[in-house]
């Protein structure tokens, strides 16, 4: 079967981070395909995995870099199908560089932007399984499940503080 | 028929910039429904909005708003339904304030991210476009045509500066 | 006893930062309720929370949260209470985007934001004591103590450095 | 009848900016004071006017500076009454100064700070009548049907925009 | 003769900037090309045009963009001419965007970046003129009397402010 | 009699903000010179007004630049006269270059850095003359005078406001 | 014998910061009195402490705070000595709102700022023996022979580098 | 043989990072000189270095500094060479003070920027070879190689991310 998750980071050392992202897909049982690939140090190989995203089967891309981050711009001019970018804080100036390169782009090419680092990373994952739910009723329930497991986290966590005799 | 695309803006002032959203769906010839809700002003409309949405048969919405932009993530969190945020430039602080609230949503619960004003606004109608054309492929061809003409635009731009001279 | 102060945290990770909010209702011997609830994550439960708070005898909310903190506004929306926001420093923004995102609220729906971090969430809680202090004579005085006590500790800390040889 | 809110503003030119807060304390019909003051070229003139301030019956201080705008904190530093702070985007910085030094005051004396300009000069006097309402219960009411209304001028908004054919 | 500057700009509206640039190489009597192509809306066109610029004569690149300045990158990485960028300030974000995308660059891949906007065009000219000069005395010695010009321009204004009587 | 201030601008185009600087000192009765030259433009004539800086009997020296503002750090590093520093906000990112550009100096070369633009101004002319007043009573007395006139503008103004009825 | 400089710090936790400052007296021999107080906590003592000064023989005054850094301006507003500021970075958000607090006064009532943390502190100490040493003219030849050595370490350093073969 | 490149630090702090500089030219072959100068504690050292740079046979130089980081400023100012400048995150402000100094230099004098920190140190070095290469045969086909060599890189680790299972 046709992996329908393509995520492309710009460096080795985005590992760590993108595992947040492939947690989710795991737990959605979603299948991926992750490799590496520069904007900057191996365009052509970047752009070629545009060209063929499509017909590999990915329907949605997740593409995490750092500092001026072009990665899921360049792939986004490559392809029609929806990119989703998550800015990485791996520069000094603690991700402003990488939110703004991977969110401010122009008219007619846009990235789906997540937030700087963690908890972007994350997301990522959780937006490419709204959109497979689209057409997946299975995931959507899924999905459904997620959202509510989320709330019910919350309780569980608010119920262990007011046994510890916070009010 | 039921129109896939829901529109909600934080304030009439909203109006113009949101029309560079309604252009791009007029142009590929996607329903859509444009409401003005307020995560602030309005809570209990904004969350029943959110909550009717997929039974109203959108399948993507798209949320402008400035200033502390809560209204794209008050949505996302009544809805699994893919959500499309547009920071909106419209506090002295130029839109820096609409972005971070709009991108830096907490692990759980993404809001996809486009640029702040104009640029974004159109983003925003093409990322649902192209989230749309992952199920119908007449949208996706269109889509295809869409980013040639882009490219196209280009070239008749360049060709017109090359005539007056510039080489 | 109902007690006054209604304190609510987006995350189990904010809770030792709220404790220096808890420090100063206890040594001003007012009661308060902790609990964590989710802008995002937990909608339903903010919501409610917030329409009952003032049932429930809450006279003043205290929240804290980070990132694209939109928990004190999603809860000033449902309540005429007045909301004390502390933005929290959890992102790799460093609290750029809690601060906007907290202070940035539009016209009509006012939080009160306190500093970025620790200052502020100390601050909520001398702030919610100056406004029970406003119909609670006892209080009142306590306050006045207070910070003459805050002035006393400047003098003594510049006394012990004029010991030292610093003059 | 003593009037319960005191405003201060540093500038003459804060005067249009100030109408914001005004207008909704005739709104309300509660009576307040506007001065002038300045922390830096009034300061003995800022401390009488805060140290006399409940004397003088005022119940909750509202004031608005621009630049280093420290006039909120100093008149927080006298008194133990709320302050609730207005930064005005008046240098060339566009309101960041304003805001820093306005809401980022240490721990021991706050001052609860609205958002940058106009919203904010709204939102300082609803906040304020918000603390009042506490312990005044026709006020209260008066707020519980302005948030109402506000809820209401979004439907009249939306139903506007419905008619002339958006959806 | 072949031109040995190649100028692109990212859109239309960046002409009256990019003037700026080409005032500065015509003084030197320096030929350029310029064009416009963009990363994201003609990725083929913007990859082939830094792919032959070297076989079609050119020698250093000079690049202007805003928002998510993309465009000196992508070319910098299909070409190892050196790149010089322009951050154009064309979005809400005044300018922070485009040089964050333009100077930010990982390591291998460096664009050299100038100041943002119309000083920043200027400069590209001069600093590609101050490349060509290593290999070229004439244009050598025109860009020592040039650095001499600034210097007797200074004077002058100097001078006239003296005659005024600021003295 | 030798002018106690010398006043050095990079560029024409801030002329109308110095007549803050200057206005200032006229009234002091305060003999000044002011300049145009270029930290980058002229550097040797900058380097050699700071250099004779003092043998032409200036005591304090006034620089205001916009921009990668050098200026007064160059001049500060050939002289151990006081050298003050205006920002000046004359490029897109208003500001917040010439003023990190001014006040960032490394230990060893202080420039004592005023507020950017038309209040930078206006203080730098009243700083340079609390240095002056320090070894001369009569220009002491009038900036004693100064500040009360300062503190009498504002009753004046809030007076006015009084009789407008805002009370 | 009278000390000529008053340092006065907002908070115990910034003694680290100020011994540059001190070091800097020390060397050059120059007396100073060092205090803690607070422009919010201890707002009387500030006060009485900024009329007092010149009183007490002081002729320049130094001030470090962090956060919403408002110490030095309101001993601004109370004295007509030269106030020299030094914004600490103790806050989250990094010296950004000490700096702006500091910087951007008023027009009437300057702080001449210097850099934020341990440059600014040393520079503080360096501007207010430049003051200093207008009027007096062996601190003046201190100063002169402190810059040449400023320059002499850097050849030492620099001959170093040379000598561990780096040319 | 002259060496081609000349390379100045401000401060021996910066030592570690342009390492990263001179690993690139090591690796290319072109001799370099690295020196340490400061633009405002060795201002003369430092304009005595720019002036003479192109007699001693430089062609290209490269400037990091930190904070106000005016060194390339200074430096370009009295040369007609091409100054390629690294802004150094060792303040604070993280970098955002020695971006701003380095990259906004007014029109006539540029300084080519890199990115902060050690990107921008590598990439210095990497620039500088692309001008050489210009009329150096052998230096650009090692180029050429250098960046098939980066893609290579690229693929080697994404072939060992595939060994590893992640797709």
């Amino acid at each position: 079967m046709k992996k329908p998750i393509g995520i492309v980071i710009g460096s080795e050392s985005d590992l760590p981070l993108i595992k947040e992202t492939t947690n989710i897909l795991d737990f959605f049982g979603i299948g991926y395909d992750l490799t590496i690939s520069s904007a900057h140090r191996s365009p052509k190989r970047t752009i070629d995995y545009a060209k063929n995203a499509q017909k590999r089967g990915f329907r949605v891309l997740i593409v995490g870099a750092g500092a001026a981050a072009h990665l899921a711009g360049v792939i986004a001019a490559e392809t029609h199908l929806p990119v989703i970018g998550i800015p990485i804080d791996s520069s000094p100036l603690q991700g402003f560089d990488s939110l703004l390169s991977t969110v401010q782009m122009p008219g007619g090419v846009p990235v789906a932007t997540m937030a700087v680092g963690k908890a972007g990373a994350r997301n990522a994952g959780i937006f490419a399984v709204q959109i497979l739910s689209l057409s997946d009723s299975k995931i959507e329930e899924k999905m459904i499940k997620y959202k509510q497991k989320l709330a019910k986290e919350v309780v569980v966590k608010a119920n262990n503080l007011k046994r510890q005799g916070n009010s």
